[in-house]
């Protein structure tokens, strides 16, 4: 065992430190469990077959046992005639023995009587009072489930480290077993800690986060295993975390805590580890991006892992460290997750002399090639794992992966599939409406504006891209789709008008009427992202505006106070208006109305869809096509102030030439 | 709907039958759960987040918290130097506000003050009393996670259907929610029926067998997202089960009930569903193999299903109709089980007209290819199923299935994986005892005699064949390394020595002294699969009977009662001669003392491992050999009465040349 130093000077490198910690672990007991529990664990002993499956010769049919041979010479003109002996039925332990020419009705199921060899079918059988007609011969055996023919007495019939499935424990029962040794179930302590954090379901106060950690974490364990219990959340406060650290360690066999790792004011994981026990810390920093800040130790022969306060850190760490350890210990074989090929969207810079965890998206493009566009909103973030469909990992010695070049994507849940249906472009809360009409469906909805959507479609990447764009005369969406080159590769279908305009706070405090008051020195603007119809309509408006006053427009816009600040979505302009970070920006009256906000109108536009050639016929973009020509779908659309379904609605109104 | 009449003679087809039944079902009512009992259910509502996720522009480093452009002139040789106004910790709301040339100390993950938009890593700071000289210039933003940044307020976070994984429950904790609404769980009624079906852990009484199904229904309802309950077992008495039935549709969703469904003596649920209620019976017979005599029913819109009594055709029924409505109910995704082509190692004859599913097992050949081999053990056993890796779906218009084409092989299980270990060829308890000190490895023996293995290790299906085939001169494998044309293909590990005799009776009633006494009329004898090594040793001890009696072969096979059973195993003829199946076989000397009989011997034999060359390296194969080395499985090989380690044992004797 290598005891590391104090502070991160020798951040170790991600395979040394996790051998560390197999080298360190402990073998829990096994566990007789009933038979109704056994689904899900692991066999901790070989299951040698102690009867025979099935125990006695059972018929496989309804009809006569016979010995074979008294109906060799059956046939349809000379039935053999047989004396009935009697009849045993499905579970009778009734001992009858036939001798020659004679016979006994037997149900399917039930045991065959001493000197049968055979069963003849009820239907190839005429009864007539004590005697009954055969008409066809039959083999020995025939129609007969020979004892031990499933299952043979001492058989090895499931080996020692078997997942458990239904096929399993069918076996087990099959042998009549109503118990069973599996491994034990690693007892999983986990610790909140940090002054910040509060458990869901309590009221939110300011400078206050929800734990999300706690809840990961738990449900983590419970796939890898374990059986976790929250312990709670402890303030940064050593005596109570070490007090509470100490008492975990009587009744847990792995101990978790997160939050406080980080080398600065907060740490006081790693101190509390060290001084509780020997070995103590067995490793604090580890070369490995995100989750460098990780302390890991061993007291008392049970590990303690202070996995990072960042959510996405914290459980990039649990599936690196704590899952195969979890795993080690309950018999589990390694998570094998699903690994696919993908282009890199763009260059991806990595931490040097680190194993970096790139978490990104999957889309996928023409001839079923999937690109990878890296999630950037880094590991403070809960998103940046959830939304993730998987990752990269980039080893310690790679400074970067290029664009387009060809890397493993690692699928981060077996029970989250790639999307059937994928939406990449301008954010529409009309979208979210088609989607929730559609039923269940596996849909993923990239918001990149509409120039990014028609990007998309053009790669094959997305099914349907929304898209909102306007040229100089007023023209929506066609001619863009020509700019594109794409007048032959995409359907354009009709969606629905927007009325869009400035949002702003209700009651108008800062007596905004119109564009040029955003120019104003008291006035702060929050934009949208480039690319996206919202921005090219506000570009087009400051166009006309410079014009109007005779100014340059970089002028104009270096005027405006947060021009380069860049929401994604609607609502997100609206929510920087309601919540006070900026006093107006551009956005549809939706999302106004939602946050009680105030609508300057400026223009309706024309909100519409376009449809790869190649995606058209799949069933979802056509279950999606249905849903927008839906009465239902008008309805609700009609009820959302700001958007405006017309008899268009769902026409296609370009097809590929 | 369609009612389809009684009887057999109107099956209708797969497609059909599910569609029925899916057009059947009543949608369960929606629950709420608490958050802590979320993961693995599916979302009812999509989840709008009605919080900013953090909720506050949130330090991401320990450090000051100032406002950028005061910093945006510092450098090593200038420090710029800000009044400190206080300290902000993680957790605390206060509300300090910040001028120009002021600054707070901060800490990770607590509240900007007003007035500041960026925060200068601590690192990069030299505190002196209540001023603080700061080194480098941050950027408006840096080290700063704005409010909202990770969840907007107003954002579609989660999407109704989704299936709650960790990383869903995360996202849920993180807005603070503590409950939320999923779809119900089915909950299912499962009552197996039949008079010979006892309950494991009851003590097995003559003509009863084990109750299988129930198990395997109650693990199976959980993978697919019911609720389970097990009501019992029902005699075949059509009022008991009427009763069962009728009870069990107050409190449950889906009603399951296995056996009673053939056409003949046994069948009852047919009647007793089509009396309970309207519609009654909606299918009955199903173009499916296994499987036809299927019942579904509908009574007060709750489904009744009659399952077949036939383990595996119970649990094919089961996946075929049960699971998708399940899994419909709950909101589950249809299971994507994994799918692998295979070549078939034989033509595979098919119901004509009946959907088939042909249950295989799957080995690799070079090139990662795959042979599947059809289990042909029949649906009434349960390890045709419990033993399979896939299975073949033949539609109903195919008669048959060539040899050697490629099918689709679907896997049946994700948590049973592909064997990491493949050992064909002959059976013996040593090979058990090998993989028994191997550790934890997926591993899949198939018992097909020596001469299988041989070629099995030809076609590079296996990673090891057990071989004990002797030649005319007495020399053991190596001969018939060359016989196949192996000799520059494999490696050949000296295993051990095994007692070959004759297994009778205890005491030896019939008083067997040698091979001649089998020729006798009142023995009957249990012999082995043609092509094992054991086969092979019989029929040349026989052949130099027949040259010393002056008869052909031919004769003495056919005087001998029982020649024609082959038994798969060594266990086999063994417990053949315990239970008075048989009075004598050949086996090695373990099983005898195994079954406490008799054991008259023959001959010593060389029992050796086969490698082909291009598995000699792999992990498992390497793990295996040296195991046949260690000191271990020497002395649990010599605690085997038979088995004799040597010397030479794990020593390679023949490389590929």
């Amino acid at each position: 065992m290598r005891v590391r130093g104090k502070g991160f000077k020798e951040a170790i490198s991600v395979s040394e430190a996790l051998k560390i910690v197999l080298d360190n672990i402990r073998e829990l007991k096994t566990e007789k469990v009933s038979l109704d529990k056994a689904h899900g664990r692991v066999l901790a002993r070989d299951i040698i077959a102690n009867i025979d499956v099935p125990p006695f010769d059972r018929a496989a049919m309804d009809g006569y046992a016979v010995r074979a041979k008294d109906t060799f010479y059956a046939d349809e003109e000379h039935p053999v005639e047989l004396k009935i002996k009697g009849y045993i039925a499905a579970g009778d332990s009734k001992r009858i023995e036939i001798g020659e020419k004679e016979c006994v009705g037997i149900a399917t199921g039930a045991p065959l009587p001493k000197g049968a060899n055979a069963v003849v079918m009820v239907e190839f059988t005429e009864r007539e009072g004590r005697k009954v007609k055969v008409y066809r011969p039959v083999a020995p055996g025939e129609n007969v489930m020979p004892a031990g023919s499933d299952i043979m007495r001492g058989e090895l019939v499931i080996r020692k480290g078997t997942l458990l499935s239904p096929r399993e424990t069918a076996l087990l029962a099959s042998l009549g077993l109503s118990e069973v040794e599996v491994y034990g179930k690693p007892k999983v302590a986990i610790i909140s800690t940090g002054n910040e954090i509060i458990s869901p379901g309590k009221k939110l106060e300011f400078g206050k986060i929800y734990d999300i950690n706690a809840r990961a974490l738990y449900d983590e364990v419970i796939e890898n295993g374990g059986a976790p219990t929250f312990l709670g959340i402890v303030e940064d406060d050593p005596d109570k975390l070490r007090e509470k650290i100490k008492r975990a360690l009587d009744s847990f066999d792995v101990i978790l805590t997160s939050g406080g790792t980080s080398a600065g004011v907060g740490d006081i994981s790693y101190r509390i580890i060290d001084e509780l026990g020997d070995p103590g810390v067995i490793v604090h920093g580890v070369a490995i991006k995100p989750g460098k800040p990780t302390v890991i130790g061993v007291v008392n022969g049970k590990p303690i892992f202070g996995l990072p306060g960042y959510p996405t850190s914290c459980l990039i760490i649990f599936n690196v460290f704590v899952a195969p350890l979890l795993r080690n210990l309950s018999g589990l074989p390694e998570r094998k997750r699903k690994k696919i090929k993908a282009r890199t969207s763009m260059r991806i810079y990595s931490a040097k002399g680190r194993r970096e965890y790139v978490l990104v998206n999957l889309v996928g493009g023409y001839d079923g090639s999937y690109s990878a566009y890296p999630i950037l909103s880094g590991s403070g973030a809960i998103t940046t794992l959830a939304y993730a469909d998987g990752y990269i990992e980039v080893p310690e010695r790679v400074e970067y992966v290029d664009k387009d070049e060809t890397v493993n994507v690692t699928l981060l849940s077996d029970s989250i599939r790639l999307a059937e249906l994928t939406i990449i472009g301008s954010h529409c809360i009309g979208v979210d409406i088609a989607l929730s009409l559609l039923g269940p469906l596996q849909s993923k909805v990239i918001n990149v504006g509409s120039s990014g959507g028609l990007m998309a479609a053009k790669r094959g990447e997305c099914d349907i891209a929304g898209c909102h764009l306007v040229d100089e005369n007023g023209e929506y969406n066609i001619p863009f789709i020509r700019k594109f080159g794409l007048e032959n590769k995409v359907y354009l279908v009709r969606g629905y008008r927007r009325e869009q305009g400035f949002v702003i706070a209700s009651g108008n405090p800062k007596g905004i009427r119109g564009i040029e008051d955003i120019l104003r020195d008291d006035v702060s603007f929050i934009n949208r992202n480039a690319g996206s119809g919202t921005r090219i309509l506000f570009d087009l408006e400051l166009q006309k505006l410079a014009k109007d006053l005779g100014e340059k427009l970089e002028n104009l816009t270096r005027r405006i106070k947060g021009y380069e600040i860049e929401a994604k979505t609607h609502s997100a302009v609206a929510a920087a208006v309601a919540y006070g970070r900026a006093d107006v920006g551009l956005a549809i009256r939706t999302v106004a109305e939602q946050y009680g906000l105030d609508f300057i109108p400026i223009k309706d536009e024309q909100y519409d869809f376009v449809i790869p050639k190649e995606k058209y016929e799949k069933n979802s973009v056509q279950r999606f096509l249905k849903v927008l020509k839906s009465e239902e779908f008008r309805d609700k659309l009609s009820e959302i102030p700001g958007l405006i379904p017309t008899d268009e609605t769902g026409n296609i109104i370009h097809f590929p030439e």
